[in-house]
């Protein structure tokens, strides 16, 4: 029997990706949608594609009966989401994609997001939901938090680098290229098509995004020291995908054997032949990552670049992927549909 | 245990489309992969989006063992299909993707292609490859012939009006949108980023459109007269979908219950409210079809407008439709993909 | 010396594209620039690509001293428009890219514009700004009335034709392919990137966008009798342009030899040779028109394709032309800018 | 009386530039355009969108007489460029748009190109063609080399930094977004429409692109020692644009003002205000270039972001400003063109 699921903060562009793949997910059936300010819409005027599902209508949070949920995901905006995930059942599974659960530390939260953290006490129980590496941790967790976006892509190219030794943990520069779903549905002058098409820009500079905070737990914690990454994203002209550029210095070869060592067993992670670069588009729709290593002209440095789809493997898959943990099944249940190309 | 499949023509995009939806198909399993310039090959070397998929080399057909399959797609251009059919096992099951086999006058094929056909004989065996038409001709098939994507467009918006004599059919004229990638892989100029990306032109304007052949085939057949429409296609800056705006005459009440009549009852085709317009974002990367109607301040006129995936359901996904059919299978068997959006 | 110009509403696309053009127009200086919600800021920081420039910071318009002006465009919304042009001085020259001004008839300003027209008498004054038919009228007016873009799109294929009777004027539907800046700088959810790249959508259909008011009078008032036009645009996933493709049913070579008497003396429209279809790749970011006739295998119908770049020859290119004729200059001066492209 | 001007290789995309500059350049004539696949074509076809201009049509570069021109620019691929230069009237002034003249060091060039140059003699004449930073030998010179693209783009960001002693030369790094028609027209599977729009990907990373050959050798003649950057373009959905990240060491404050005090008298480099971020949509279809600097949180680090037009600044906007200077005119001489946005 499919385990039982809602979706707070469907009328977003991570909930419709969670409902896209819950479509044809053969282990879970969508029993309440939230959207506080489409409530009473059904699904499909929200979005169109989504139509020929048999969706319950959109409701208030607090319309919802919980007891007859397995698990809720939470795409709700942060600050948002930890003062909802507070007032929900004890013992509700719950997968967060917002920001409010990623960081242990709440100084660190107070710091990115610019107010006290409010349920301080849940922050202790989350699992951070980088799958591939906190799977034991996710699978016994009541409540998950997902990732940022840029940060997973980050951290795949990073991780397996600092857990071998390999590189120099001073010098780690980050360069992002986002499509513009990340930015969600709001509405700003920046995200139209008339401003944003037909060119780039950068955005954030000078390490002011919110998901460096997630860079220095996760790589601090890693390295047993403080690690600093200088991490820049721009604004590109598609709407899915990350290409994470990072420039390291180490052995180029060790580089890439780290990530071979690491990735090898996972199932979505891919490393490309050495030399060979990915592209955003060879995973556009899916929840795979493709990963590319090339050395330099100047010795001891080397590029590592990570391609995702940031609303499947960087939000909404990733939230699958760890609900799927969460519920007893196969990770990879439902998510193995391949990238759309071209 | 699942149908063996070969794909012949699989390092086009149609090929491509083919094995995405085949990766998550609970029924089929690819046995063989054909790429004459590209034998050798591995498909993730051709198509980097497939590479987590575990897939035979491409090879030549003639290294085929063709004993081993139980359905062959034939993703191959017009001509060279014919050609290469025409030496298939008589007992094989065949979906031919290319123009060879949708039209059953010889006279009018040399008419669209421009050259006798050579495979006449197998030309009366083919059934038109329209789901929703041919349903029970396609069961039975041995060969079924694909229809053009535009063809399909096309004949979604009119075919219920003709069935149902709502409208004037001297009257019709279809303007169409169509993304790029029905072009195929081909580097021809007018295909580049560069000459292609920020506006829009038409093509094959005048009633010269190949896919024309197979409007008057099937119009005419339902009209039980002649039946010719204005045809004009666009090019337009986006991989995936056409958008067929339908002018017609009639009343439009009687039209949009003729719509609403004929598909209630199909999975795949989905009539909007009355009054509600289609976007092909609505419906990429999915076999479904969006349809709406809409009246005019001039009495008497009406607008029909289809939504479709070109390579999905005008093409690979059909294919796939009726595969599922000819196999003994639901039809629906592995494509209840929903569309991505964003 | 040069004419002294002031641009009221200048925040917008089309304020943006009159100062592209007067940047460079030796006959023009700009002394005032007015933007209500933006007044206090400089241009450059509303349009950084304007940052070169040497402008007046954006001001209300009360604070505009007109005495120093001589002629003023005036690219505010509809409705605001006509209270503005109203209490500006009455020998300023104005022209006006708003709506407000466009429909002779005060009845059909009220129903296509849904409130009665507050500034009547100022109407009657009024000169519709398609420059090529109402040269003369323009080049005396004190007040011209920019056309719709669409509006101007579809007259250019079709006003020659009802002049020179070779068409049925009964038997018009104009399909519009639309670039998106045409909707202007407004934050709305189906004009952002996300939803709006990689397809392509109908608006306003059924007869009820506004421009078909242009299309009434117009062709009317040339047919001397009512004539009714079947108008569908769509949004496509571009920044400028607009292609029109007109259906009509005449003798194509009557019809191809009326667009080419009319316009062979004009600088800015094109028509190509015989069986050519235009681009918008080709007129973007210029004053130039590209019109394509295509006859079709069914006798006595005829394509014209119409591509212009809807905020220069659609909007602030056409009040250039227009303002050049009022000051007494070359219609051409500075709007000689070839098309950008790639 | 305007200089007469020739265009050797007319018919790839940045002779198609540099006709568009010459269209409103009041002291330039086209007397003659070759192409020799296209030998015989008017321009208007090849390019409808210079369809407007009078022009002289296509010929074969042996059939045009040089006693007729005072200018020539040479669009050449590298090497037939050499070829062809050296076969030149000894007097004529050539602006070469190739790779052939960049390199003072024959074995850089052969290094990096593949071959040996085959008018090493010339290559001596050939003053390097960075407008700012090469003025008065361009004003002298005879025959100039433009640069490439995102050599200009990385040098703008760079230069007046090494100039200023505020960097440290050896821990530079250039992030490129490059728009497609840096590629030029050519037929390429990684270029069509369908292949490249929708995401993003790196190319010639791991220090191979040609571009770093000038990097190599302007950088190290600044630092009197050999400086070598880490180099990596990216491949993105727009038609125009190069946006550099530069990551550089060094005080940020010292670093906005070295670029502050080197171009406050450049009037197409604009330098924004501080931690103001530049977009390549600021600068598209124009001479102008945007750069930006921001700090980071990690104290000495700063990023430096260029923005400019590869097909106008990169390349045919930077040869008609080196020709203006060369025939003793202004240097923004028809180069004030503003950008087109959006």
């Amino acid at each position: 029997m499919p385990h039982k699921i809602a979706i707070l903060g469907a009328s977003g562009y991570t909930g419709a990706e969670l409902v896209r793949l819950i479509a044809t997910h053969p282990g879970m059936d969508i029993v309440a949608l939230s959207g506080e300010r489409k409530a009473g819409m059904s699904m499909g005027d929200v979005f169109p594609h989504l139509r020929h599902l048999d969706l319950p209508d959109l409701v208030k949070i607090e319309e919802i009966d919980f007891s007859d949920v397995d698990l809720a995901f939470c795409a709700l905006p942060h600050a948002t989401s930890q003062a909802v995930i507070k007032d929900l059942p004890r013992d509700l599974k719950v997968v967060d994609l917002s920001a409010d659960f990623r960081l242990r530390d709440p100084a660190a939260y107070e710091k990115w997001y610019g107010k006290p953290h409010a349920a301080i006490e849940m922050q202790k129980e989350a699992v951070y939901g980088l799958t591939e590496f906190y799977r034991e941790a996710i699978r016994a967790a009541r409540l998950v938090a997902g990732t940022g976006c840029n940060a997973a892509a980050g951290q795949y190219a990073i991780r397996p680098l600092i857990e071998a030794g390999v590189i120099d943990v001073d010098e780690i520069i980050l360069d992002l290229k986002n499509g513009v779903s990340g930015a969600g549905r709001a509405l700003k002058e920046n995200l139209l098509h008339a401003e944003l098409s037909g060119g780039t820009r950068p955005y954030s500079a000078g390490g002011t995004h919110r998901h460096i905070g997630e860079f220095d737990q996760e790589f601090s914690a890693l390295a047993g020291r403080s690690v600093m990454v200088q991490f820049t994203p721009h604004l590109a002209p598609f709407n899915r995908g990350i290409l994470a550029t990072a420039y390291v210095r180490g052995n180029v070869e060790a580089i890439y054997q780290a990530l071979r060592d690491r990735y090898d067993s996972e199932r979505f992670l891919e490393v490309l032949p050495f030399g060979a670069l990915p592209s955003t588009r060879s995973v556009t729709g899916s929840n795979f990552v493709h990963i590319g290593v090339s050395g330099d002209r100047i010795p001891g440095r080397a590029t590592v670049v990570v391609a995702l789809d940031n609303l499947c493997k960087g939000s909404s898959g990733q939230a699958m992927q760890n609900a799927n943990l969460m519920l007893g099944m196969d990770e990879a249940e439902g998510l193995m549909l391949a990238p759309v190309f071209p």
